[in-house]
């Protein structure tokens, strides 16, 4: 097939969209950052299975990167992402400038409480605000019928559901599993950023996780428990960790026995930050 | 003719506006907290210049209030507005509770820069903010082709221009003339608290606006005629003057002679606050 069609303007893409409802098509969006990997391309093929046309916008969001943070050293690699997206069978790319996506005056943000509160929030405190303020945009923007999120960023996809219910958009938004290697790794475009070295040690995060969810499924303290998790991603090698925590699932509201949780974690190798989460089953 | 139809909940509310589009009808929307006076009812005829429907929200929305303010007095008269709706051949009217608007669990808050920096921010700090959340998802709800506000409230009218730039929201926003009495009283909801003497005061307020913008215009120094004009509204009888203050007419950023301007003010009268606005036209 011959690739995806590829916009940059807000008015080529809602004609498109337009072009695609007016003769009934339903359109699922992916909002990505682009440098693609396996765990984009599955929230294509849930996108493929949801509606007739996929759109998957590619937008590094500066609203999101407090300055200390890897803004300018993100990955960026649009044509291997376009490739990628033209194999997965994406039907439309929409590669915005950030001048068109915050033109020169624009002065608005978007704050969602809630499941923002803690968490992310407390290392990266206007990451939600530039999210939210995103994904609206590219909502308004698009208007499609779905849109699909990884449980991967799992704070952000609760926040998503959050801002669609309370600003009435108009948007259903479906979660995706986590994709992982062969070890358990959850893939991520920051893993681009790790040596051989800090990889090994990075597999080990989710089986931490996965352990400790266990215990606490099976009746453990929820302090102790948290508590060992972090000592044993020390000792695995991780130089930091900026949270284990268990959380409701739908809310992240704090952790109920007899509700369903998620166990979240934030760890850093080196320069490098990352996260991952697993389902703590109800009692 | 029999009247508006009458909804309360947002999906009802979906199926008429969705009903109208099917069959290829434009739909204006006037954003109203009732209490209609001739100011709302001159909104609804621009409306119906504009579309073939038009759809009128009445919803006291108590995120723009202040805890001090005027919420639990504000006037509520919805059989006397759906009259004044029959009248004036607004075809929908969407009355919604709060537990409509802000369900359990609401959480998120929009916050505008540029043109709601100052004048009203000044003195009702989370205003705005109120205004710009609820006018996003009216408008979400909705979903109308355009939407009448007045130029009465000026400053809100500029920042639900740039609400609406800023999250590329797909609604067209018309301005409309205040409608004033003979005197040149702008119509406000809130001069129903006014008594027979403190009306006479408040008639005053647009000839000092008037005067004050035409001196200007000619060329007087800004700070000594909005100066001049605090102190005559005083001497004419007004209990406080919140701010008299020349802008730019669009972006509400200071005044340039070369540009558009407006001349914008908040008054008292006892315990009741009152806001008009005049052009200022440029040298």
């Amino acid at each position: 097939m011959s690739g995806p069609i590829i916009v940059d303007s807000v008015a080529a893409l809602r004609a498109q969209i337009r072009e695609w409802r007016q003769t009934g098509l339903r359109v699922a969006m992916v909002p990505t950052m682009g440098a693609l990997h396996d765990g984009h391309i599955s929230l294509v093929r849930t996108a493929l299975e949801r509606a007739e046309r996929c759109l998957v916008s590619i937008f590094v969001n500066p609203a999101q990167f407090a300055p200390t943070e890897d803004l300018d050293k993100y990955p960026r690699q649009l044509a291997r992402d376009l490739d990628r997206l033209r194999e997965a069978g994406a039907h439309l790319a929409f590669t915005p400038t950030v001048a068109e996506m915050y033109p020169a005056g624009f002065a608005t943000k978007i704050s969602v409480g809630g499941p923002s509160s803690g968490l992310e929030t407390d290392f990266r405190p206007a990451f939600f605000d530039g999210v939210a303020t995103v994904v609206t945009k590219l909502f308004l923007q698009a208007a499609p019928d779905c849109a699909v999120f990884g449980e991967k960023d799992y704070q952000q996809l609760c926040v998503v559901r959050q801002l669609c219910r309370d600003l009435n958009l108009p948007v259903e938004i479906i979660d995706a599993p986590t994709v992982r290697d062969s070890h358990g790794l959850a893939m991520s475009s920051r893993n681009a950023y790790l040596s051989e070295a800090e990889l090994d040690v990075a597999r080990k995060l989710n089986a931490v996780l996965r352990q400790t969810a266990a215990e606490l499924a099976s009746g453990a303290n929820e302090t102790s428990s948290t508590s060992a998790a972090t000592d044993a991603l020390v000792r695995a090698g991780f130089r930091k960790v900026d949270y284990v925590a268990a959380r409701e699932a739908v809310t992240l509201a704090p952790w109920r026995r007899d509700r369903d949780g998620r166990l979240l974690a934030a760890v850093w190798l080196g320069t490098t930050r990352l996260i991952d989460n697993v389902e703590i089953p109800r009692a």
